[in-house]
């Protein structure tokens, strides 16, 4: 156990892209739990786009992470030391563990025990926030039907690759979207999508033609911009339009335009949805025994791509907006 | 009983803002009513923005007018004769008349009697279209909630007209939008709005911040473009956009740029839908009940704005993108 609490500061507010010169890194004591608390050696944290949001000085779904305040992530940890005897000593649990090497917690405050057989990696991607948005955001926003067809942005990514593989679950034609042939090759490949569009390589008005020879009844949305207004074009009636992500526009410096297609909405009744996971957190449990049972039977599948060391937190978010990883993106911070 | 019918025909597409030359308006004999059928002869005929999307050769939920065909529009008319024994001569009746003096119908096809008590002028707007428009926007997409903040634009039009004032019926603060102070003094005067910003002279985004101080829960929206974008950045949590018009780009030519803050609609989990009142048809009869009693009750009003003759029926229609309209714009075709 080093006897050491790495963590990342937030410095400054980024303009444009995020880079490392918006984090400090500083180094402290490992704090000492105080009754009923118990302290968590952070194993892994999660880099998320959503996280991009967060530095932001405007009010949100959350709060924004204060200057000098250590950035908030979503972690996996093992318990190091207790005082609080439903968290013994050695029991892994699941919470917002924030970039360092330890998080002081108490009962009830931000932290739960993994279930029996959940990996940390699989706690922090297909049975963790990016699994339950990719489910809720299907069935309860989207209102998913067997038969349909949907549109997947971001499919290589940890919500997207989820979100795709259980609409095939549920009958549906699937057409992933991203960003190189690599990422299309597992889409439609091990990930079983019935096709996937390179955007970066492809046209995708006309590879939308082709591969929705139907039109799209949803639309899991990952990254908005131009490829929201292309997806439009091509929407059936009644179609859901689901507002995951706007990957696109995060790191923009100006507003962005929004797609000249909206119109479309109005002839074909469609609706368009934002949402945030949290709002879902009551049954994240039951989504998990289903997505857990999916897992079992073969049928959903992750990826979990491992960035090594605590002091490369800040790269790992950056990779996320330069189309760096396939599936989830964790950093890896102690064995 | 003239003795020619005159009949507005679709001669080109327009390209950009619709105009006269778009039409052609042709004489022949008044047509004679076979077995079953009875004729109508046309008293109003309705001008509606919507219209303008029926001039576009691309499939929608109607077909496109053909070229040469008579102009589709909603009318009143009144049975001239008759070979059919449940539409007597000398009944009003309402439906797709057309531009032109004189129609041919079946009973069960594009007509029905005129209610007790309705006017020809309601019939055509608060309790007709305009206003099933208005109410099935507002309760069934809207799900409009009593003491809410309801932003309506095109607020002096024929559907925001009665969408704020249902809304006001219903307990909500109401801000309309519209494009003169002559509008906003009747929104605010005769129907009751607490408050209307004209976005020609106003900022509209500043007015928002001062008329919804606390914020906006639906957005009844007529027009788009850039006063959807100002909306959007004032909506509240469960904000729903109910997209009824999009009168800003009808006679557009080149493609308009979405609002940039759509990406608002995931954290404030906001709906965007578009409708065709269309769909409420087996439902009008309920909604016509409930506004004819607001009416009798004084709570509800309507203006029309008469132009007379069907030679004027397209430059009335080029009017309602003109702005040059207060209530619904009607073309009185005969006494």
């Amino acid at each position: 156990m080093s006897d050491v609490n790495r963590q990342w500061l937030l410095a400054s507010r980024p303009q444009g892209m995020v880079g490392e010169d918006n984090f400090r890194l500083v180094e402290g004591p490992i704090p000492e739990p105080g009754d009923s608390e118990y302290l968590v050696r952070t194993l892994y944290v999660s880099v998320d786009p959503a996280m991009r949001g967060w530095l932001v000085d405007h009010p949100s779904y959350v709060p924004p992470v204060g200057i000098g305040e250590v950035m908030r992530a979503s972690g996996v940890g093992r318990v190091a030391a207790s005082n609080s005897p439903d968290m013994p000593v050695g029991g892994l649990v699941t919470g917002l563990t924030g970039w360092q090497d330890y998080a002081v917690a108490r009962k009830g405050e931000g932290f739960r025990p993994l279930p029996d057989g959940v990996s940390p990696e699989a706690a922090l991607s297909v049975l963790g926030l990016t699994g339950m948005t990719a489910y809720f955001g299907l069935f309860d926003v989207g209102k998913l039907e067997e038969g349909e067809t949907v549109v997947v942005s971001g499919a290589a990514g940890a919500v997207g690759s989820v979100a795709g593989q259980i609409a095939k679950i549920k009958g549906c034609r699937v057409v992933g979207i991203a960003g190189s042939a690599g990422k299309c090759a597992w889409v439609t490949g091990e990930l079983g999508f019935d096709a996937c569009i390179d955007y970066r390589a492809e046209d995708v008005g006309r590879r939308l033609r082709e591969t929705c020879p139907d039109g799209v009844d949803l639309y899991f949305d990952n990254v908005g911009g131009p490829i929201l207004d292309q997806v439009l074009a091509r929407i059936n009636e009644r179609a859901r339009i689901v507002l995951c992500g706007a990957i696109s526009s995060y790191n923009a410096t100006e507003p962005q335009p929004g797609p000249s297609n909206l119109g479309v909405l109005i002839p074909k009744r469609g609706r368009m949805e934002g949402f945030i996971v949290f709002d879902y957190a009551g049954r994240y449990k039951d989504a998990a025994r289903e997505m857990g049972a999916w897992i079992a039977a073969g049928k959903l599948t992750s990826r979990e791509q491992l960035v090594e060391g605590l002091e490369r937190a800040p790269a790992a978010l950056r990779m996320l907006f330069e189309g760096a990883n396939i599936g989830k993106l964790l950093v890896k911070v102690a064995d």
